[in-house]
């Protein structure tokens, strides 16, 4: 059955668009958009890992500080030697007609710098989150990219994973009725020596890692914008590791509506990211909801039992986001979770933490 | 194997005198604790239930507003016709010898004035929670029973449940480590006309009547007392039944070792009560954590998956907390959960409503 444009923007609407993009890509012959990936960390490996998977995307140049490693990638992914470039000469990038976009994979406070290089050098940019370590950082990367004329999407993964797209198409369709409240946390125990408790690399402390997720999952399973944000943040462990920032956030938000939502994040236990969301007919709970796969979504409601495992195993979120990019890129499209998006979340979380008593 | 008086100092100190009270009460002969259960509602049959099962307590009068229902049940509880109690003629009671204690189930808002009266009376006092509206009423409820030198439980039927003391042992063990966030929910979606929607006769809404067990539950998970306080309200459904009090109340507390907790409570969802306490070494999670019964707890520390079903059957909470203020009333020791620890949850109760706008 092919798919005719106008369908198309219906599943776009639903969210759904993304998992059908390779079929569509398939038809319409698209050509694959070339990524250069900047940064070659853990993130970096799930998101080439889930590229090769893609039929509109491949990768075309990398980005490293250490050009053996690159060079090591280079030949599993397929990537000339040429096209490897280092931070200091990355302009290069420019005239580098294999690549379309970036994904900045970088430590959260390079997201800002490397977004706004790659829009100079007229790449489109898919950036991690978070987007930045402050709001002012992403206001620039979103000037940058309008006046680049490309495109700016951030990475959040969980907008284009079935079982998170299902949660918001049941609360969306009313089968939980009337949402009320929500529960939400994620974090774990971190290592000590992670550069995501350096506060000049990360911004900032769980929030800024997974909390982030928590409070963007609350925006989507809603459909609407905090209105009012309380936070206490604490350190409980004096072992060194948070020194320059926080190891828990519990924080409410009070949404328009009325919804309330209750969310922790943690860098000092182990905390499944999960989120829970009550409505007046029942309830809808997503246990793992955030995590690579194995994701799970438990509803009661309206008589009905929904029990359903996602089979699909990592890295099929990174294969999901990455088409959807490269399928806005090939078509003009703007991306479902574009540098507005990240910024919401960056005011948010600017707002947690000011209300917990800590400036960022 | 005979239990000595020291022995059973240092079970009351793990929360586990009270299942033991019946088999030490066998071996010491105690008579039983008569109670007049004032109010014929729907938990007064949970706690006569109860009653039915111990070995040293046992009803001996009732007070009610309906002669023709207490006649019923006192037939059922064989309670002489001359121990019903009408509430003009309640003072008469002091008279009654049969009548050691008092059970007071009638509306929050009636907790006070018969705490009061039955002190006066000369009875020992097991008053439901919420102790009552306001913290001055709970004042001057501490304040008449040390009068009249008598003792004052409140009902929090949590601290007499093994799976919650269990959780409250592995805790204090360090089975999960050190303690860092806690999330913990309880609501329901309330039928028009219920009692608990009149704020006269109520206080307020979800939070005096079941958000207390979350909040009741951080504290003794946690074993201290929250130092911060913050909390949003809020009616969503204009339908007639939130006219007096709120809907729903999302609230975080920071506890002063740093640990942070954040919990919903609603009537306008089904909320499975629920705690979820997040710790260095693993998690511990009561789901259901608050019901009459199936009560529920999972685990996962160190290596150990813990997954514990309690097959206790209602009313067998009733019978463990009447059990214990028996136990006390006939040895003359302080009850597990005495008058001031009703009044710091109407504290911290008046601080939630306080933070979330609402005066009561």
């Amino acid at each position: 059955m092919p798919l005719t444009r106008r369908d198309f923007a219906k599943l776009g609407a639903l969210g759904l668009a993304a998992r059908l993009a390779p079929s569509l890509n398939a038809q319409t012959g698209e050509r694959k958009t070339g990524y250069a990936v900047i940064g070659l960390g853990r993130i970096a490996g799930h998101f080439m890992g889930g590229i090769r998977n893609t039929t509109n995307s491949q990768v075309t140049a990398l980005v490293s500080g250490h050009r053996d490693k690159a060079e090591r990638i280079a030949d599993q992914y397929g990537v000339p030697h040429s096209s490897i470039y280092s931070y200091e000469d990355f302009e290069r990038i420019a005239e580098n007609k294999a690549v379309d976009a970036v994904y900045v994979a970088l430590p959260n406070s390079m997201h800002a710098e490397y977004t706004i290089r790659a829009a100079k050098a007229g790449k489109h940019v898919l950036c991690e989150k978070p987007m930045s370590t402050s709001v002012a950082e992403a206001d620039a990367m979103i000037a940058a990219c309008k006046a680049a004329s490309v495109k700016l999407m951030i990475a959040y993964r969980c907008h284009y994973e079935p079982t998170n797209l299902k949660a918001v198409q049941l609360i969306r369709e009313g089968a939980i009725g009337q949402v009320q409240a929500i529960e939400s946390a994620f974090g774990f125990n971190i290592a000590a020596g992670e550069w995501r408790l350096n506060r000049k690399l990360a911004g900032g402390g769980p929030l800024f890692d997974v909390g982030i997720y928590s409070l963007n999952a609350c925006r989507y399973l809603t459909g609407e914008e905090p209105e009012h944000i309380s936070a206490f943040a604490s350190v409980i462990d004096h072992d060194g590791r948070f020194k320059e920032v926080e190891e828990n956030v519990a924080w409410t938000m009070k949404f328009p509506s009325g919804i309330v939502a209750s969310c922790n994040t943690t860098y000092g236990a182990p905390m499944n990211g999960f989120f829970r969301v009550h409505g007046s007919k029942g309830t809808l709970e997503g246990a793992p909801a955030f995590n690579y796969d194995g994701l799970h979504l438990i509803g009661d409601f309206g008589g009905t039992h929904l029990d359903e495992s996602n089979p699909a195993r990592d890295p099929y979120q990174f294969q999901a986001q990455a088409e959807h990019f490269s399928h806005c890129v090939q078509n003009g499209l703007d991306p479902k979770t574009p540098g507005e998006e990240g910024l919401r979340d960056m005011q948010y979380i600017t707002q947690i933490y000011r209300s917990a008593g800590i400036s960022i």
